[in-house]
């Protein structure tokens, strides 16, 4: 059984079953794949007499979202629970237990979190999460900072870039965020009705040019392992738990990455809100708090972060040239804003939308929605080298767009 | 014979007789240990009768410069002489031929360049290498941009990246070049006479915010694959032909640390003219060749590089977008600026010193070059990010220092 072939459900309940003390022995266990099938198989596996539950998930050998003619290595489900594995000890409390990895069958058994929702599917339904500027910003600030140069032996950090070396996923971001959208590309999925604002990607040079330098971070900027896939469709919540799953885009790369996608998903949600929040003032309020969170994530990440040189910075220079750890954190702000501005025009044009957008079913809204993400997006990508902190961030969001 | 130990000179004749059809059968080889014995045995096989003759350089487990309490991993030697083969590939004429790579010995048998000198000798003797700037820049544009993402696949590209991880030999750079110099460190070597000057690095915090950038750009920047140590030590030159060897250093790294590295070592020189050209006009005219060069090699590397861009580039978007190749070539010539100023400097004050400066016999001639190099490096380092052009660099040569 252990050759690697995709499981079926009833082989899933035997691997749960042989998994050392955690299902009561003898329990009649059922199983349900609930995955959405694009990359990967997820089974649920549930113990009713108990209580207790598991999830598995399998890598499949290709992206099924365009047939199986997208190979994919069986390598990222290694990376994945490595990555979750590692999250595991410097910020347990935010990411799922990995009771085991399976290399042969690319499979990692986890804890069940099906009483936690996905954050994106929160947000369009209006629920606040009071603690997740709090969470999400212990998560990048610790795993970001003790993977990097700053906080981990140098040494040992480059022979993990080499463990997180990861070509197909990485493609993947390399293509459908930072190409796709500005040229001519069947992996584009533009409606109609912005076939014009799409138009303008593909012809100006100065948003591609900025795109350009972004991209360049993309592939060659290794400062830190990043989770390389964090917007609200890979985080859980309830209104008191973070739980940061999917890490099998993880690979070293510039720290704005994570912080960015972060941001792009709030906002992409902000502009949803036209439709979700349908009374003027509850979305008032409602767009209000996103950006509060936008606010609120940046200024923690930025407090922990340097509370983190501060105490365990092992670069002997980057810690005591004056000035140095300021010229830093606003690198990484632009970088974060450049790459939260390619991640939201991405979600309107390229391969994989979002259902904040997507699933705003007025066609005019939808459309209004659709150039707004693309206004915000390319203010981001045009102005985010020169900007010098989370307010002036925040204030091209609400800047009057075209 | 075939475990790891270091050779007797007798035993490398048995082994450059075994090297399949070189000598002829039956020769009567000679052998001589030429190395400096820092880090690697370097033996020189000759066979009388017939003219022909060899290198065999075998990498030594730790740095005999410290003794050896410093020791440095023997995979060096597969990474010095895979970057050999690869050079072979990428500029035949620029590098020593590899007839041989024993991994169990970490042992590289390889052409004989002995009717070549090491060209910082050749500087020091005021000779002319008018190819020289034509080669050395044919050997940057090409190794630099075929293993950069401009110039190769780029999944490809990530999987070499984990073929040239190199802890050990990264480690001697980040220390004795990125961070001793700007601190108390037992690795310094200070003549007494500079002793002011090389406290003020010590104290210059303006400085040390530019050396903490550029540290980081050492540290996580992978663009390319680098030689690592391409200093007028690394180089075999006659009047017609040049030949880069020596890469152990070699990993991904910023393109700009190859050139700047070069261009420091030809500005060290120009400093010690004062010694090495007794005459004024002398020193004046070959002062101007040096600098000539330097503009030279710079001028190349850009014509080359964005020549191989236009005919082999494999980044769409990088190719496309308006602007973006002056950005990255300023952005290139920037680093380069720095990494000059820094590789001055620490050879001055660091571990290693050159002969340029350290051969000069007259104690007060010898220091005002030091003190002229550490003001031309630390000017460098200053002012790397406000550099855009090449006859800018060179000004900030000529300029009138301290």
């Amino acid at each position: 059984m252990n050759a690697y072939h995709p499981l079926n459900e009833g082989e899933a309940i035997v691997i749960a079953s042989d998994l050392d003390g955690f299902f009561p022995s003898g329990a009649s266990l059922r199983c349900r794949e609930i995955g959405d099938g694009n990359l990967n198989l997820v089974f649920h596996i549930i113990d009713d007499a108990s209580g207790k539950s598991l999830i598995m998930k399998q890598a499949l050998p290709y992206a099924k979202v365009v047939g199986e003619s997208w190979p994919l290595s069986l390598d990222r489900a290694r990376i994945e629970s490595q990555k979750l594995m590692l999250d595991g000890k410097l910020v347990p409390e935010l990411v799922p237990i990995v009771h085991r990895y399976d290399a042969d069958l690319a499979l990692t058994i986890m804890e069940d979190l099906s009483d936690h929702v996905i954050m994106r599917q929160g947000l369009m339904n209006g629920a606040r999460y009071p603690h997740f500027a709090d969470h999400i910003s212990t998560y990048m600030a610790r795993t970001l900072f003790f993977t990097s140069d700053l906080g981990c032996n140098q040494q040992e950090k480059k022979l993990a870039v080499g463990d997180y070396i990861n070509p197909d996923l990485c493609k993947i971001t390399e293509d459908l965020i930072f190409d796709d959208p500005y040229t001519v590309s069947s992996n584009n999925n533009i409606e109609a009705a912005i076939e014009d604002a799409a138009a303008l990607l593909r012809s100006d040079g100065e948003l591609q040019m900025e795109v350009a330098i972004l991209r360049d971070k993309f592939l060659t900027k290794g400062e830190a392992l990043l989770h390389g896939d964090l917007h609200t469709g890979s985080i859980f919540v309830t209104p008191d738990s973070t739980k940061v799953i999917d890490p099998e885009f993880a690979y070293y790369g510039p720290i704005g990455f994570d912080i960015g996608a972060i941001i792009a998903n709030l906002l992409l949600n902000y502009v949803g809100q036209e439709h979700w929040s349908s009374e003027e003032s509850v979305r008032a309020e409602y767009r209000g708090y996103l950006l509060n969170t936008v606010r609120d994530i940046w200024n923690g990440f930025q407090d922990k972060f340097t509370a983190l040189w501060d105490e365990h910075g092992v670069d002997r220079l980057a810690s005591t040239a004056p000035g140095y750890r300021d010229y830093y954190m606003t690198t990484l702000l632009r970088d974060a804003a450049g790459f939260a501005g390619c991640k939201m025009v991405r979600r309107i044009v390229g391969l994989a939308h979002v259902a904040d957008i997507d699933g705003i079913s007025d066609d005019v809204t939808r459309e209004r929605c659709q150039r707004q993400a693309l206004a915000i997006g390319t203010a981001l990508i045009r102005g985010h080298r020169n900007i010098s902190s989370i307010e002036q961030l925040i204030d091209s969001v609400t800047a009057p767009v075209a």
